[in-house]
């Protein structure tokens, strides 16, 4: 038997970074590998200081034993597997972006990339980071998502979110609204949809079908409010089908596309700003939205929402998006093992 | 037993404009006001043309008898009553914009708000109208409410949106979301949020607490990505608790915001722009949401969504958003008399 058979025949291995551990980062990891839903499918390894995570199972009294990383990876017992990063202190200010948690929080990152490029974990589920801390600890980076690129070497990459059947692509990010308008240019979205079908497709192992969002009201009414959709939109859906050959159309009605692509109608839908794509996702998803990068060499899923500092350390936080990224993680390591095999 | 003290015994009349006969307005009206749910707190009468109703009703089979509106109504059995505006002509082209639907669409318009006037109905629900047809049939408004506005002199009037406990008010409706930032000012928020405070808590019969909703994604992040929050919405929300003494916070990150609108955590939730409203609330709302204009002299309510002239005339049509509207209209009148008796 040849030795990528007999990996096949494990679980994939899920390795999670506990995110900023003055936020509910570990509390929803630890939460979440608890769940028997997320140890079915997957090995969870939780990727962290194992004494501050011993501490916080405690304070959580979570019936499960940590225990440091072997070089056998494989039990999926009541044991959950710790890579101890051993960086953080004793006390840490629960609540508050500090430079110590921040500069942890990149260093779990760090090793989570290290362990996936050496085939130990299979795909990296991340929790929230704080960027304020993220700086304060010298790491200058925006977020998560621009370090996973430069510790990969990527340079094409894009956020998408998932929420069952609807996944979303972002034209662009954290940029005032006024700045996502001028990005929507024919250039930008023949781009953003050529990168979604390529990727996409690679993710999800077949072809796809995409929808494109409008950007203004009604995706205008034929021009009745804004020229986007006419001068912009309808180019660039154009060339991507006539030239690239890609299953593309649109644009459609911001305030419905997002709902017939939660029926299912559509593989992915190109959203043309971030609270387009986030208010949907986020109103659909009921608090199961999974947040994926689209450019990487790795599978990386993480959570859609922040570290929530004002209720952390308090035991109340909702581990369901966690709980959905490590599944999706698992399942798209599935999808990527059934392709390699064919 | 004084007249008022009669009046307040029976159930609220609704009436019911069925909107653009080539759309689904005649289909969801009937099949509305054959919902007991929708008879149970109302006597509802349509506002149509009573033959074409009388043929629509027969082709979906529906278990109901049509009868033109007498002077006394008041009968809640399976006859429906049609003020009958008798403005069809026999054969009409569904799915098609058309001078004589769109003249007709108006005319049960104007017939509802003198019913309305007189007294012989409590308040209006209206099925969708096309914006096209009526301006074929020569009545140039954008849309219903700038039409209801002139018909009862009405300056100052605001859409929105009730979803259960949601309720969102919009700063802007149809323009671009280039112009919809651009109105997102100072003074204009102000205006907003003071009509809000006003119309709201009189129709709801009581104080409320209101939230705006930021324009930027999470806000602009204490101004990373655009400046609005910082010199636009702060100052209104600032000015409006100083000055006027209104219960209103904010801006919140526009992606969570609706949520917790939903939850019922705030009354109103004011939306800096169209889509803002309307992707969060047809996503929350799962179809039956209404909308509802302030500013009216007159109750009214509508469903949230247009003729459909794509499935208008195969019997396939929702009218979850329309039952919805009618049942919202006999609860905001129930709360208009109870204020009255007091």
């Amino acid at each position: 038997m040849a030795i990528a058979e007999l990996s096949e025949q494990r679980l994939p291995i899920i390795g999670i970074t506990i995110g900023d551990a003055a936020g509910i980062g570990p509390e929803i990891s630890l939460k979440a590998v608890t769940d028997d839903d997320v140890r079915k499918p997957c090995i969870p390894v939780l990727i962290g200081d194992l004494a501050f995570l011993k501490k916080t199972s405690a304070e959580l009294k979570l019936d499960i034993e940590l225990v440091s990383l072997s070089d056998s990876v494989g039990s999926n017992g009541r044991n959950i597997q710790v890579f101890d990063t051993a960086n953080l202190p004793e006390n840490i200010r629960i609540g508050h972006d500090d430079a110590v948690t921040g500069k942890a929080s990149a260093e779990f990152i760090n090793a989570a990339v290290e362990l996936c490029t050496d085939g130990k974990i299979d795909a990296i589920s991340t929790a929230p980071i704080s960027k304020k801390a993220f700086s304060l600890g010298g790491y200058h980076y925006p977020g998560h998502t621009e370090l996973l690129a430069h510790l990969t070497d990527t340079r094409d990459f894009a956020m998408s979110f998932f929420a069952g059947p609807l996944r979303v692509i972002l034209v662009s990010t954290h940029v005032s609204l006024r700045k996502a308008i001028d990005l929507v240019t024919t250039a930008k979205l023949i781009e953003v949809i050529r990168f979604t079908d390529v990727q996409l497709a690679r993710l999800l192992g077949r072809h796809i079908k995409i929808a494109i969002a409008g950007l203004n009201p009604h995706a205008s009414e034929q021009g009745m409010f804004g020229d986007e959709e006419a001068h912009q939109i309808v180019p660039a859906v154009r060339t991507c089908r006539e030239e690239y050959g890609i299953n593309v159309s649109g644009p459609y009605s911001p305030d419905t596309i997002f709902l017939r692509g939660h029926s299912g109608e559509f593989d992915a839908i190109v959203a043309c700003y971030h609270d387009q794509a986030t208010i949907a996702v986020k109103s659909l998803s009921f608090g199961s939205a999974v947040n994926v990068t689209l450019g990487l060499p790795l599978i990386r899923t993480s959570v859609d929402h922040g570290t929530a500092y004002d209720i952390a350390g308090q035991g109340v936080a909702e581990a369901s998006s966690m709980k959905a990224a490590i599944k999706l993680a698992a399942e798209l390591v599935a999808i990527k093992r059934a392709k390699t095999r064919h």
